[in-house]
């Protein structure tokens, strides 16, 4: 069974997790349906065990081992999602298991890998990136005779991130939908390529789209190359599928499996999250929005059209939650809901009130607001007010805009 | 059927909603179960249509109108989920409806009723309250001979909600387990209501403990008044259980069948909302999370003890994303991970360097900082520096403080 990735390998693999991992929820997402005009369905990987479906391959893998293996323990190398699910799989056995994190993975994180790891994890930082601690990692592991778990590009590990296709199968079933399309992230490519093997299998017409972070889009590129290679990269809010390298292994499955590939900007991801938050209720990390940023963009709408079923893979959701204060604050400005602006000029007693009025009786709340002099001039008479707003909209915002300028002469409103 | 709420009543009632509601996902919340001791599970209504459980019942009602009554069309009043849920329930039904909110009702929940209700559905202002509201929707069910959908005290909202405790049945069921205890937020009351007729009937040692926010315990003081009258409230962020007046029905229904009241602060919410967001991945509005809170307080440790199987009703979820901002932003201050301090004193070129070295060496992150002239005295050697840092627990703040303190003795330190 080792050596081979299809339909039966997965059904078998889930005969010996589905005990230890969560069967989690698909759910029809009525908002981004009427939205994108398709009925869309979102498989919530982010509430599966530590928060992403990494623990699947993991177990699979740790559990296929020998009992010398075994008990020699475990060694993996990740900046977040795969060192939980190692660390938590290793300990749901009972087995030793060193997980190797860059000193710049979020102590959030760190902090959760030692807690489900419990006490016989041992998490170790090395290196400022995921190539360093992957390096260290490897020598550890012959040094010390250790197992290294792959993030993507190992059978087992394939196998376990198809009993996801699985259950999406069975889902969709269940509600008696066929599936049109399936949109995956790409990192390494393991999570794309168990699903796509599990449900072409099941049913050849389903169309598999790999969704990539602009900013990594390694597979895109390994692609056009005709193989594998590292990419040079920027770095992206999707941590979680930012890998400059494709899998090996996983290169040669979505080759023939992907029917399109679609990268995503950083923007477009964050613009994600926050839909998937205000409007579906649904916590993402980066990685875990980029199908649903990839089906609001509009990327997609000459490839699917209109009325199909469209089944989204929401991959995680281990956001730091201060990170997502940040998230939700850009992307309230960048969609004209927050809006910061300043006003110069001659200004009276009066100026504050005659802004704060044009802002309330418009209905925006104000989120800051500050005044200072301009002390360039050494003119009291010159002042600047900055403000920070809260609107519904575009449209309210340039109302407000628009009778700010029209209201004294002696304005300038400079907006940022 | 119109005067029973039983068993019976609900499992008819399910018969005629249940292809026009979604089957909301019960979820194992690990990390609620380990900090608790209990094996806690979550009854997602936070993803039901609408964002909220109110479309039941709302559809319900309608569903049991004569068709005359119907085509006159129907009313409600409601500043938020109630709304929502009576504007979609009427367009799936394709019945006119006008739904009266209080002026003060947030822009973004007036924009989704209308988006709900379509071109049949005509949303008015009226007043400032929920009260004022009401009593418009009243004047009008009688001037034009509409409908009123009343929010809780109404046999058929009762059955309609009751629909959720047969869900929770069964999936308690498919995952082998029998239900100690079931944690349901009490607004107007219907929910729980609903629920607990359901799964007495089925299982008669099923705990209920309804939970109400400290600020309206409009049910707990009725009790001790052994009738249901307007209580004095303050304002709560557990808006949509903020009633001032327990329903006649609900309350009698309530009086039999709740085991014990638990009251929750505004922080306690707050701290449930966070909890929720970061650790279970589920987004929740304020009276979404009570049932959340009540655990996480510890006010029930005595009551239910450890090894209980605990079901949390999460009611909703519609939460403004500003809203959930500021939450995000206050609960972490309040949990010590979030801290602004000032330092004053006389203060070198140097000074912002050493307490930014002391921050960064300590692994915490700026969030923001400010310095300023002492202006009262006029003497450019006298600064205040602001800081808002973010840091991982209270360890980690303490420690910089003292490193802080330590550092120069010209400082003050001055925690907010």
């Amino acid at each position: 069974m080792e050596k081979l990735i299809n339909a039966e390998s997965i059904e078998k693999t889930y005969e010996q997790i589905k005990d230890k991992v969560i069967k989690t929820s698909l759910i029809k997402a009525d908002k981004l349906s009427s939205f994108s005009g398709n009925n869309v369905f979102l498989k919530l990987e982010n509430l599966q065990k530590t928060g992403s479906f990494k623990i699947r391959g993991a177990l699979n893998k740790i559990l296929n081992l020998s009992k010398e293996q075994q008990s020699k323990g475990l060694i993996a190398a990740s900046a977040g999602n795969h060192a939980q699910g190692v660390a938590l799989a290793a300990r749901s056995l009972n087995l030793k298991s060193k997980i190797i994190m860059p000193i710049t993975a979020p102590l959030a994180k760190i902090e959760a890998t030692k807690e489900y790891g419990g006490s016989k994890c041992i998490v170790q930082l090395h290196g400022t990136m995921f190539d360093d601690a992957m390096s260290e990692a490897i020598r550890i592991e012959k040094e010390e005779g250790l197992t290294l778990v792959h993030p993507y590009d190992d059978n087992f590990v394939v196998n376990g991130q198809g009993t996801i296709g699985l259950e999406i199968y069975e889902q969709m079933q269940a509600l008696g939908n066929d599936i049109d399309y399936c949109l995956v992230p790409i990192g390494g490519g393991g999570l794309l390529s168990g699903i796509s093997t599990y449900l072409k299998s099941k049913n050849p017409n389903i169309k598999f789209i790999g969704i990539e972070a602009e900013n990594v889009d390694s597979f895109k590129q390994a692609l056009k190359n005709g193989k594998p290679f590292k990419i040079q990269a920027k770095s992206s809010i999707a941590d979680g599928i930012a890998v400059k390298q494709i899998g090996e292994l996983t290169f040669k499955i979505l080759k023939n499996n992907v029917d399109e590939i679609v990268t995503v900007s950083e923007e477009e991801i964050a613009q994600a999250m926050l839909f998937l938050l205000e409007k579906c209720k649904v916590v993402t990390e980066g990685s875990g929005a980029v199908s649903v940023a990839a089906l609001l963009s509009g990327k997609l709408d000459k490839i699917i059209g209109k009325g199909k079923n469209v089944v989204c893979l929401i991959s995680g959701g281990n956001v730091d939650i201060t990170t997502l204060g940040t998230i939700i604050n850009s992307a309230l400005i960048s969609s004209h809901r927050r809006v910061p602006f300043s006003v110069n000029g001659k200004i009276s007693n009066n100026t504050i009130n005659e802004i704060v009025d044009i802002l309330t009786k418009n209905g925006a709340s104000i989120y800051k607001i500050h005044s200072s002099f301009d002390r360039n001039k050494l003119d009291i008479s010159n002042f600047s007010i900055f403000v920070v707003m809260d609107t519904s909209d575009e449209y309210q915002k340039n109302k407000i805009f628009n009778e700010i300028r029209q209201s004294n002469s002696n304005f300038t409103l400079l907006i940022k």
